[in-house]
């Protein structure tokens, strides 16, 4: 049995195990929302730690709360957001859709830690209140939605974007190391003209960039923060100037730009702003998972497949088949992109369901968008470093396999005429020759000029002499 | 300009071109609903013309409408069934959610065709009232569902079983023809054991068998009708009777077992059933793109890719690039399946933002129902009839990759244990060497016992020498 | 620092916590997989427990692994069964889309404990190997897969189905405590005919009555296991009777009917029992959030909304406003069902990819199915016992809203024709009058005939004297 | 039997209808993809024109074909510009991946146009030839994906754009019309503290603003196109300065900003463009279905609802239940959000799947992003005309419900104390009374303090009495 001590508030009394900070409001939350095993995402409670500091600051600078009182709070605060209050924090993700609970839970936490730390015991409730001073000119219908832009920002700061910016890096690497190296080319996954192996991973470094700049672009809504809304958008019960000290303060310690939303009531009643971000994660899902795609299948094999890559050999493979490498980091992207594409329709619905003047599904959004950023933002980096940065060419096989591509053939259009070079390529393909062998046998080229005139890395730019596609 | 007549009913006057049959309802409808190009999709308006003729002869059997009305109703419904009203159903999807407009457009053409029929001019409103006596009985609330299930109970005999059938009979000819073709298996898109080219389209035949097998089983809850809800459910101005009866004659017309929803606004205000069933057609995009997505893997090349299966010629690749092929039927289906899949997300959506006694998302709903259960249909019967039946083996390919692969060293592990395998591997591997080069260069096995021992079809079965996997 | 030991495997040693029972394979995926910080879902350890302990004891009485080995294995597999080894099982969702890393997991974590058991220390590898007999007659490829089958058939039966029935039963308890109360109906969220309010919980619950059909008619596909399939769904290297004498051991254990998958590589490739399944949870999500939804809006109010259910105070609400009551547990319940909807789509874009001989997106199909039915069922639990059986009528205001009502009107058609009711209903609408007083300041009904005449009870059923919808 | 003509090209003849303008590879592509009855959208055959036209003059001015070819294949472009040749293009979405049999429909029906208007027979092939000529310097690689650019960039500007700003200027406008009038809030749907009618209007004005700018914000990316990539990205066959030329003379015709693509495999190879774009569109569905969904909240009733707006009447509704107005518009809306959001998914699979050198789900991307941003700008602006315009407020009821709100209780916390004020709230709620005649019954607060303490509109501010939320 755990030993507990008992908290009362206008609603009554009730049992809480003895060591933690939480109070009524908490506990009776974890009683009534006994769904799945996990909690909200530890980003989110440190972010309320932010939040609820911020809010003393400027509370205790506005004059609405006393220095006496601000300071415990504020020592407090930062003892969530240093992640040391996680286990404080026991609530699902699944309970009010306004974040209510959680907002309460870091009401609770805090006024007890304060108090604690002004020499009361636990549930004393005095001299620092959850309502009255923790929550000072707030409400958790602004309050939550608040911590959700922090929280965002925060994790596309801290994880997403440094975990592309990895990723870019590893593919522009090898963009430049592999850009002399000429290779076959494929359409509608078919043997087409030569490309360069730098060329592809260009590309790819190319749609990571662009995906950088996605959720860049988004991050001007999101600055925009709901605070001061209090109550259903009125702003009832607090400072004037609040919302405007706030974001200064809030800015000021996250470097962030933080500002007022001139209308509160959007970042409210709907979270439009974070339905926008997920389409910019959702967009870089999608292309991590041509990225992570292609290069498995350039390195699937290495005998039975395309076999142009050499993947890196992890440690993990069979003890069974020596010699069979995974491309294990390309599957572990392309599941967590999986994870992000669902994310999406989730935010989605979520954004989609609110009512007038709450969009009461605050928590599955949050708890998405950062699923998604950090889920991204970890595996990117993981498949730079693991994946990435360890792929070598397989030169001969990628000479070979341009050599023998028919599609060579187009070089000689200009020497031959097009009907000629569709006999060669015919005879080719069906008697399994190379193309110089089946010029030769039908006598349209002599094998000099056959070298002369089929060069594949004049066919990479335009001008050259062939012609391919669709 | 066109010429108009005017009709006009408790709501006013309105101008209607003069050679369509639809009224006022209709006609006040298309200028309000001016949205998109299409048309609600020609199956639900045939549909319709199915409802009204039931609903007129069990009216008929009831004595709820003399002979003389219900003959030219019914006759004017039949020619709604043949396809010869399409062009009188002019309104789009995005119309009101219950379908209203669409059973309206109904019975004003009915109404109006029965009393041309009856020697009477358009509009004329008389003997045939479309509300008293061809809506008889009748809601929008229960008769455009009605016509929802009549239309996709339709669309999968008509279009997709069959479609279904027809793909699993081309697969299934493969895998009996390919069955002794030993290959290269793969997995994580790498060299594994060998397979047989039969057990891979065997493999493909049984999902597609699964598919209808699921989509079958959708049925039971697909054929209970809300007929007889009238408004908001409760039966209210019908023959105690009508819904049995009703159900009786569709039945008896279609073949179908059709019978009564055991709680009729269980079919008015929620849709599920829809939802169901699409989880069942989403299931057949899944394995159908999992199909699709493996044989143009195996189908790739022919020289630069793994090149086991040769893509029949279908006549459209392009001039310049002669022996081009590319697996068109595969890229039309898979980008069917991506359709379905976010049909998916709509009928889920749709479907789940019902309000009390209505769901008002039905046009959405069943156009998006019909339009993935008519494309899979489609694309499955063009993908067996242009691409899996034309398929054929490149048996020289598939032979030498089987030889070349360094995961028949498997085999060897009785004979020579675990650690001489391993070292032959990895011979084999850095030098590019066969198996037997590199066990015979480090004299860990004579040639003649290599060809005895290692025998890729004795690794097919249970028993046999290996043991390959993750 | 952590106390570590050194194990060896083939690919080389490497340092281990000193505690922990995995072994090297597991320790380098930590390392190779930092991404995210969540772990696999314990319903698939444990369940990984089961397959190991079925696995043994089908291997020892095939004769394929002594007793004496055989029984320690057991031992240590009963311990993950137990829950007690969930510790030992550190990986993420995001490893090799194979799941190999947890089944090696398993292999090392059973073989370290069988050995301990035995008196060997941690890392000994014998007499129990992890490959050689932990894993006998298995590859990760057959073996994970099965887990993912037993796990998702366990979370249907102990969760997802009781907390449907629970919430079936609340249901079906207010429908019949409820069914003489008779109501407004609403369609188009527009006042419409009356209807019981014991009706529409007849309605929800026959929706999630024919949702717990729907989660059962996918268990026949769900029972079929690829256990046996080995490397590429051959069977290579396992006892020819080894996947039958496991499936007749786990389901003597388990009470569940589990058999041999006929096309044991349809398993492996493909998941397609998942995604059928998962449609199924996906109609279920969608019910539910109508059910909410309904529910929540019939409780809004107290004054200001529709306020005919009483939603329950659950002392959770703002200390503020006093009186404030929210529908907590519907805010919970549909926030769960918008992940339920994003799953679909992640384990839809999972099961779609496979290719050729496996599928590898195992680990995320198969959390997102267990979190989708974890999370269904304890909302519904929960939402059935917080929120369904907690329901109260507002009598009062239900009796003023159907006596409000202008669609009474409709039972005076037969009495005064269809016009002079249009004029009554226009009056009362225009001057807020009620029926009665219109009807009676035009002259078409006196006050003694209107309410004989105008009976909402005598509206519900077939045959009554109005009609609705649409 | 229909007329034919008999075409022949490299790869035979064939038999094609006499009047229409394709040749040979659309006639095949007819056969072999007859899947669903629907065609690729006509703004894509449209665009299609552009792209050959700004091709010719890039041509022509480069001098790479002669100005007497160049004026015939311009002039026949532009009939394609004008709509005149639709019904020239009869395939379907469902085709080619590429979206090469549109692009050589285009081709074929250019070249027979323009020989015809130099006095050359159908099926002539000379002097303008259909790939030398009209696809000069072209593939379908490059061309189609830029047609998809074009059109794209063009349903944003005529459609789109201009739909919601008329929504965003008929929401301001009645934002400013009801600025004064004060109404209950509601949050969790249930009674909260007072805000104003347009207050709730401007908050859906500006979700509809920054939708506008989050499709605007997705333009640039868009602009870049890929022409000039010809085969596989490489250029080859091209003039130098085609890409250049082309996108100034396209820039100069459109006013559109259009420019090559630094990359340009990044815009063949992956479609990422269309991804962001359709998440901006995605979110513009999420804040139309919160703005639908709200009015139709506000609307409901008349008498049985909230009913603080009257939906207007439009000829639609039932003629058996008089004053049954429905909201039809927001049903409409609704309806082609729930599409966009399955748009959504479909273009994220269809995104993700590209292969190598080429994005192989072309038609499908570009299908939906036309639809959703037609369906889109045309239900904005049917909404926007039918609905919002036409809304009035129903002073009486909303004056009523502010009056009778519980939450107004809130406004005496500073005079009489938190305790005093659940009471007053408790016994209003449970008696049915007034707040002032409860405070008068308990005397706590006398009549005339009451009204002068509690004003709903001192409420509205930041430092007003009282507090809301959570």
């Amino acid at each position: 049995m755990t030993a507990t001590r008992t908290e009362t508030d206008s609603l009554g009394s009730i049992e809480i195990p003895a060591g933690r900070y939480w109070g009524p409001q908490t506990e009776r939350a974890r009683a009534l929302f006994r769904i799945g095993e996990g909690r909200l995402d530890p980003a989110v409670i440190r972010a309320t730690g932010l939040q609820k500091w911020a809010a003393a600051e400027a509370n205790r600078r506005l004059g609405e709360i006393p220095d006496s009182l601000a300071t415990p709070i504020k020592a407090a605060a930062e003892e969530i957001i240093a992640g040391l209050r996680d286990a404080d924090f026991p609530l699902p993700v699944w309970q009010t859709g306004s974040g209510t609970q959680t907002n309460m839970n870091a009401n609770e936490v805090i006024a007890n830690r304060a108090n604690e730390l002004l020499g009361q015991p636990l549930g004393s409730r005095r001299p620092v209140h959850p309502n009255d001073h923790v929550n000072r000119g707030q409400s958790s219908n602004d309050s939550f939605p608040t911590v959700m832009h922090i929280a965002a920002v925060g994790a596309l700061r801290a994880r997403l974007l440094p975990g592309l910016a990895a990723l870019h890096a590893a593919l522009a690497a090898k963009a430049a190391a592999f850009a002399g190296i000429v290779k076959l080319g494929r359409t509608h996954l078919m043997d087409a003209v030569p490309v360069t192996l730098g060329g592809e991973f260009a590309t790819w470094a190319r749609q990571v960039e662009n995906g950088i700049a996605r959720v860049t672009d988004a991050l001007p809504r999101l600055l925009l923060l709901p605070q001061g809304g209090t109550a259903a958008g009125t702003g009832l019960n607090r400072h004037p100037e609040f919302d405007v000290v706030f974001c200064a303060i809030l800015a000021e310690r996250t470097g962030e730009a933080f500002a007022p939303n001139p209308d509160k009531s959007e970042g409210m009643a709907a979270h439009d702003a974070f339905v926008e971000l997920h389409g910019a994660l959702n967009t870089v899902a999608v292309s991590l998972t041509k990225i992570a795609n292609d290069i498995r299948l350039l390195g699937s094999g290495p005998r039975g497949g395309i076999g142009e890559l050499i993947v890196p050999a992890d440690g993990l493979s069979s003890s069974i088949m020596p010699g069979k490498t995974n491309p294990t980091q390309a599957e572990a992207l392309t599941m967590v992109c999986a994870r992000v594409m669902g994310n999406q329709t989730t935010v989605t619905i979520a954004g989609a369901q609110g009512h007038l003047e709450l969009n009461v599904f605050k928590p599955v959004i949050i708890q998405s968008v950062l699923e998604s950023a950090h889920l991204l933002g970890d595996a990117a980096a993981s498949f730079a470093a693991h994946m990435v940065a360890k792929l070598e060419p397989n030169r001969a096989r990628i000479a070979e396999q341009v050599a023998k591509s028919l599609m060579l053939v187009t070089a000689l259009n200009p020497h031959i005429g097009y009907d000629k070079a569709v006999a060669i390529a015919k005879l080719a393909l069906a008697e399994d020759l190379t193309l110089k062998e089946a010029a030769a046998r039908l006598g349209h080229v002599a094998p000099e000029d056959f070298d002369r005139w089929v060069d594949p890395a004049a066919m990479l730019r335009p001008g050259g002499a062939g012609e391919g596609g669709g």
